[in-house]
């Protein structure tokens, strides 16, 4: 393992304080937690919380700060934040008119954030919650029941940020959220495996020329092991198989976020997004409104890309998109 | 090799078509060139050109945008562009105010801007410019006579582009480039090679427990090959570095910047910016006025990081780091 760490078991606090220290103007970290925390005084408006396992980077902490996350609670590598750690996260967050938690579709998340949710129910804070599971690759998998939520969580935290920024409540930041997620469709591929630094080596092996269609963001399985291919059929692949899912038609309007995962240089991320144009724009006559591209939900030092589409049912969000924010990521 | 692309030779094509896709508020690709303008109608101000062989990104052209750069070129990878390429960015960017360009120290890049200079002149635009050589690994390298022009550049962008933005003169914006780079120091290391998609296999070799300090941005060689060690120890070798060029003293003011190669996560250049502010805030008892972390200048796919300081001498520099900008990748 070649990392640039100090202890395997550190690397988590030491990069919380790394990042707190880099942009204390924006985020704080919150004493003896794992939660990081915008700067910024209350102004009564709902608290938004995400987090989860570390090594997504810059997700969650990097999008805490006005006009995304209140806060972000960080676990250990790859493995959910405990349920107290999430309560510190809700209690920094409140600001007197309730909180929504949003939760990516891993089995330990989802039960720590509702454990999480109920004892700030006993503190007498009103807590709501979506669960994002955009990942359209596979049904069950080895970390979730039902799909996984991956790099469209991100587009998530934009929308739900902005409209908590102009002074919705909790129950339509709710509905907002239930929307956004029904419409959200994500899937990914692995060029090569990540190395949790608490575990040492690569989450699995692939051989010199071969990808993982499907992959996960922790590394779980996919759907299928190929030949590297140009990105133009790698491209292909994903819009297909997105096809089925958002059954869309010509000039329906849509987000779009080309992700790398860690290791995938930005060159690489612009020539498939390119690609990606040619199919959906020219071929499919989609109105792509929005476009991002970029490292926003990383696993560790993983290569590839994922790609997620949001159809975008209400022009609102575009605005939502587009709302200025002050934050280290987006 | 393993990359997301199509045809090698059309990767930085792909690339700049894809860049101007995504984010076609910001920038636009000047047709039949590979000068990426801002979309902004002039204002009058001072044009700023910068840009060299692709492969850096978001270098250059994730600094285009208002408050940075009105133009960025580009070359192959690792390649720089051509005079007459350049030639076409000095035009894009030319408001009637005169052109300055930023050069990092490469032969190939002086060569050419100088010759793109001597042609804009006789196309009656005045041009001006400055060379930067901020990495203080190495004198003399493969690449350069004198020192390499690394990730220092990327806050000559930003100070430039705020002084330019507020109306400075080309004579003022000669004069505050060379006192930044006076005060520009910059040092690197390597985990890992990067591959050149028009080559094909990585440019160098390091064994499995091998680092390179010195590297440069194009593989280039560094002064010591050793053996991986914890984040503390990187950052100390670093430190001592930096101090012999910048000769601080307590108080002193910097801007820091940790400078991700391109395959290295931001969990990574995180922890290492928390064992830089033990060592400059703790331990030299600096004053960090500005901090930056995140992929800047890369090195493709290199794994690795970087390490700015910039002294600062004007009160000023700090509010043009921090002036708002709409660019791709600040």
């Amino acid at each position: 393992m070649k990392k640039i760490i100090n202890q395997p078991d550190q690397v988590v606090g030491d990069m919380l304080n790394g990042l707190a220290y880099a942009y204390d103007s924006l985020v704080r970290r919150v004493p003896d937690t794992t939660v990081i925390a915008r700067t910024l005084d209350p102004s009564g408006k709902v608290g938004l919380v995400s987090g989860g396992g570390s090594g997504h980077e810059p997700s969650h902490a990097g999008f805490v700060g006005k006009g995304m996350l209140s806060v972000a609670v960080a676990g250990q590598v790859f493995t959910s934040p405990t349920p107290d750690q999430i309560l510190e996260g809700i209690k920094a967050a409140d600001e007197g008119q309730g909180v929504f938690l949003v939760i990516k579709n891993y089995t330990g998340d989802v039960m720590n954030f509702d454990m999480a949710k109920e004892l700030a129910e006993l503190e007498d804070i009103e807590v709501d919650s979506i669960v994002v599971d955009d990942d359209i690759a596979v049904e069950d998998s080895t970390f979730s029941a039902g799909r996984r939520g991956v790099a469209g969580t991100v587009f998530m935290h934009k929308i739900l940020g902005a409209a908590a920024e102009s002074g919705a409540s909790l129950k339509e930041i709710k509905a907002l959220a239930e929307q956004v997620n029904n419409n959200l469709y994500s899937i990914g591929l692995a060029l090569s495996p990540a190395t949790n630094p608490e575990v040492g080596k690569p989450g699995f092996e692939l051989e010199d020329n071969e990808i993982e269609f499907g992959i996960g963001i922790h590394g779980e399985p996919g759907y299928s092991r190929e030949n590297l291919k140009p990105s133009k059929e790698l491209a292909e692949e994903f819009v297909s198989k997105l096809k089925k899912e958002a059954n869309w038609s010509s000039r329906d309007k849509f987000a779009v976020m080309v992700n790398g995962m860690g290791a995938t240089p930005l060159m690489e991320q612009f020539v498939f997004m390119n690609d990606i144009r040619a199919l959906l724009d020219d071929g499919e006559d989609l109105d792509l409104v929005y476009r991002k591209v970029g490292d926003y939900m990383t696993a560790i030092d993983m290569a590839g890309v994922s790609l997620t589409l949001l159809k975008i049912e209400d022009d609102k969000w575009i605005d939502y998109l587009n709302a200025p924010v002050e934050v280290i990521g987006w």
